[in-house]
């Protein structure tokens, strides 16, 4: 089989103006950016507000291993199945980060027949949202440490009285800002800056901290959920960045950046269109990493999506628990629009790992052993599928489950696995996906099941209501969603708890921040763990964004690059053709 | 008068489709990203190798204030008064950092009613190319830092056995390559990175660092000096980011990140074109910044607008001793390319500046009394001009002379200083070019001394041939060329050029890095200073660039904010539209 980015090559693509027209959109509606890209303006749904609203499909999965187990594939395979059958959609992903594309996992436009193309495009710099996220987001860095230097080498008085302004008086120890890079880049997760002679004798100048990858920064997650321009504004004015020596929270726009900030993003709070390999219009927006942040894509892509389109599929990253857990709880609560459907990505590989039979290391290739039948392994690791079954069944939301086949995999093994679900989750539809292998014509199945599926009636129910006080909401995801024994608060997370309620951000939603690699915060624990601790070792408010964001057990918001990063096999060919790209 | 912004957004522009099609290209030769921007093909220097090759008029100026004395005015004015007189031209600028566009300078598109458009897709990210430039310096990074980590945890042997790659055994303390980030940001002139725990226990893995801005990244030179694609990749792959413990460098190549880093510029290496006011085809390429850097807009994209007009009018930054002095003896040189002809920019302010009679503080607005009629403080500051006049004629170049008159400047004086010269220096030609309030009227008479000093014969000389030793190459510029006295090399200077000579590096050209505020190295001292020191304190090697950058005097590569930086102007109004741009 050809490599993804030859696929990608090889396959025509439509200009961006015919999948423009084909999606609905008007000339006047879109910008296009290159060939086969094109911003979509927020005028869109000015025009579109009478129309009804289409079904809202998010696509999760079991809990993956760290190569992930083909969410995005089957997002983009299910709407070409959907176009196959006949039915108006779209897709909506998010961005992919460079981090993992030159790290290990690689890029995030899908695999195979099943990919959003021109793949290099949309892996690499798209239309630049993740650079205006980090400039955005670096900006209030950099004011924050000039205007502790400016201030403490001038004095308070002096620094006032000749620049008109009112000094903040920043708490050096209380920035809570961090920096932020799209590289995985270890080293940068804990630094102390202001090193620099003569400006390092200024007192606090020089002061621990650190870079946190760009998808976890809290001007992603505004990106996402903000309704349009001014809800962005008016949000990035809200963000904390620092504490003042009284203990008072000084904003961005105490810091006169917020204006600045916006600039910054304007045209970032476009999505992206673009097209699978068979043509689905896709919309790309917001950035990944459901993980260590909220890691759906934007309200406004599918608010545009669904208006234009009768189904519209999108993804939450990881398993269930991860980004499934945040488009119900935070996303969903703050659009007013519920999910219709859930797709449950399975793979045999992914269950077996999840069995607990198999010697998996981080940063290392999975061993060959895992594609090979093994009746136990696969029974053992069905636990998994069956927890975030009934979790998604929580939500009061129906469930299809894909199996993504690998061309590895058994006929005989894929069918078991059906089988075992129809046996033990008769309630729930089951198709197999050869979305990698056929594109759409591998999905087909999958998208009937469904079509079938959302016919069936909502009743969704999210874990929590946002009235209720920040404790009521960790113990709903924690003990309701996860299914953990008890919550343990480090002591910094008390504090910061009790403070951010004084301060009044008691009604605030919850985002966690835990390891995808296990239902638990524990990344070695497979399967259906139930009764586990859940330690919190820090809190982050995030009063942009609209949420609390918690640490748990030793979560990194920094990825690392491995021993052998997949930045070595990428490359440009005599012709000047990007070659190594997945 | 309106603000440059409102000027910019009540021009109508013409679609990218038609500025394309005025300057000459075909339909396949550019890809519109939005309706204002089109990134140019390099396979359009293929169709047009046989066309004769126009003129190159250089813009450079006295030595400036931190404000700048109207050079991207004067270009894109000028180009606009060489199309008002029925040449046809194009302008090469370079791309805007965002560092002063949010600091003090403010933007780079010009100003008043001449300006390239729209200003604030210029001004903030244009088509990614810097942010390109930023993401493929810190892979590199971020390659460097996870090689030492893993090394040095595994040990080299276990290392080499388990990845099957050679172990590169860096010395963490000869690290060369330092981060980037396109701000200004004096916080991370000097850093620690590697402080997290448990890796900060590896030995070698905390490090002294420190950032850049990116326009200072020698991947910046090398896309402004980078003939194609191919030459973009093997001069990335000669990059020399640390040496390893037996003092051998360390590439790029051997790391296997020269490729990726390619993947991650292949867009950025076309340039972008947009318009002026007056619907002139401007090309945008590589970065500012020719204090720190090489700072001149790319030979790709003065190799395309010479064969497609006959005029072509680009500029280097700050006074001619700085970017002129780079588009002479590194520029020209590797392209083969010699300036036609040099457009010095003067203004009444920017001279008496230069007289020694003001108190100028770095970071503080210029007193309103500089717009006062002085006599005196014209008369001495022409001192400067004339050393500059002087300079360029040292390459053989011949110049004009343009008075670029600010609103609050007297008719008398203005009409002054062009007797000054006149008297002066009968052998150069002077126009006063009001192409802020008048656009391209405003620099007809420019445009016309322009064209007649391009008719003189040109005896191009650079100031050294690479094939002198590098120390003969340092006088050069800072004797001849500066009229220094003498040049005195800090310990480790010494000792880096050493280790360069014996490394086979005596062949490449010199970028001196330099306050631009000064024609000496003391940003205090005004005028026409000679026989001062020059005081070079570190060498650092461009292998792939193409030179030694040396570093003279206190020069940071890392500017800071001021105290109330221009960030506090911008926002967005209620209809979106930004604000508070210049």
């Amino acid at each position: 089989m050809l490599s993804d980015i030859e696929i990608c090559r090889t396959t025509p693509l439509s200009s961006i103006d015919t999948v423009a027209y084909n999606a609905g959109l008007e000339k006047t509606e879109y910008t296009p950016h290159g060939r086969h890209k094109a911003k979509v303006s927020l005028n869109t749904l000015e025009r579109l507000k009478e129309n009804p609203e289409g079904k809202l499909i998010v696509v999760t999965a079991i809990t993956p291993t760290p190569l992930g187990e083909g969410k995005t594939v089957t997002t983009i395979g299910l709407s070409q199945g959907l176009a196959k059958i006949g039915e108006s959609v779209m897709a909506c992903i998010r961005q992919p980060s460079m981090g993992p594309v030159f790290g290990v996992k690689g890029g995030a436009a899908g695999g195979g027949y099943s990919q959003v193309g021109p793949m290099e495009e949309l892996n690499l710099h798209l239309t630049g949202d993740i650079h205006a996220v980090t400039a955005a987001h670096n900006l209030a860095s950099a004011a924050i440490d000039a205007r502790i230097y400016h201030e403490q080498r001038l004095g308070y008085d002096a620094f006032s009285e000749r620049n008109d302004m009112k000094a903040l008086r920043i708490d050096p120890n209380q920035v809570v800002w961090r920096r932020v890079i799209d590289h995985n880049d270890r080293a940068l997760r804990m630094v102390t800056v202001g090193q620099n002679q003569p400006e390092k004798t200024v007192n606090g100048y020089e002061r621990q901290d650190g870079f946190d990858i760009s998808a976890a920064s809290e001007l992603m997650a505004i990106l996402a959920l903000a309704s349009d321009l001014k809800d962005l504004r008016k949000r990035i004015g809200k963000i904390v960045v620092a504490y003042d020596l009284d203990g008072n929270p000084v904003t961005t726009e105490d810091l006169q950046v917020a204006g600045a900030m916006t600039v910054t993003m304007r045209e970032a709070i476009e999505p992206t269109m673009m097209q699978t390999l068979e043509g689905v219009p896709t919309l790309i927006h917001a950035g990944p990493f459901a993980n260590i942040a909220h890691g759906n894509s934007s309200i406004i892509a599918d608010s545009i999506a669904t208006k234009l389109a009768d189904y519209t599929v999108t993804e939450g990253g990881f398993g269930s628990d991860m980004g499934f857990e945040k488009a119900c709880n935070i996303k969903a609560n703050m659009s007013g629009k519920t999910p219709d459907c859930a797709v449950v990505v399975a793979t045999l590989r992914g269950l077996k790992a999840n069995s607990g039979l198999y010697d998996l290391r981080p940063g290392q290739p999975l061993p060959d052993s895992i594609f090979q039948e093994d009746a136990q392994a696969l029974e053992a690791g069905f636990e998994n599928l069956k927890w975030h079954l009934n979790n998604v069944a929580k939500y009061g939301v129906p469930a299809v489950v894909a199996i993504n086949r690998f061309p590895q995999d058994s006929e005989e093994e894929l069918n078991k696995l059906a089988l075992l679900v129809q046996a033990h989750m008769p309630e729930v539809k089951v198709a197999i996906s050869d979305a990698f292998g056929q594109g759409g014509n591998g999905a087909v199945q999958l998208a009937k099941a469904v079509v079938e599926s959302c016919k069936e009636e909502i009743r969704f129910a999210p874990l929590y209501k946002l009235e209720q006080p920040l404790e009521e909401k960790i113990m709903a995801v924690t003990e309701l969603g996860y299914g953990a024994g008890a919550i343990k608060l480090s002591e910094q997370a008390k504090v910061q708890l009790a403070q951010f309620k004084a301060q009044g951000f008691d009604g605030l939603a919850l985002c966690m921040a835990k390891t995808p690699l296990s239902i638990s915060t524990d990344a070695s624990v497979k399967g259906a763990p139930n009764g586990f601790d859940v330690d919190i070792r820090e809190f982050k408010l995030c009063a942009g964004a609209g949420f609390i964001y918690a640490l748990c057990g030793n979560v990194m918001t920094m990825p690392g690059l491995p021993e052998k990063p997949a930045f070595m096999n990428l490359d440009i060919d005599d012709e000047g053709n990007i070659v190594g790209l997945s």
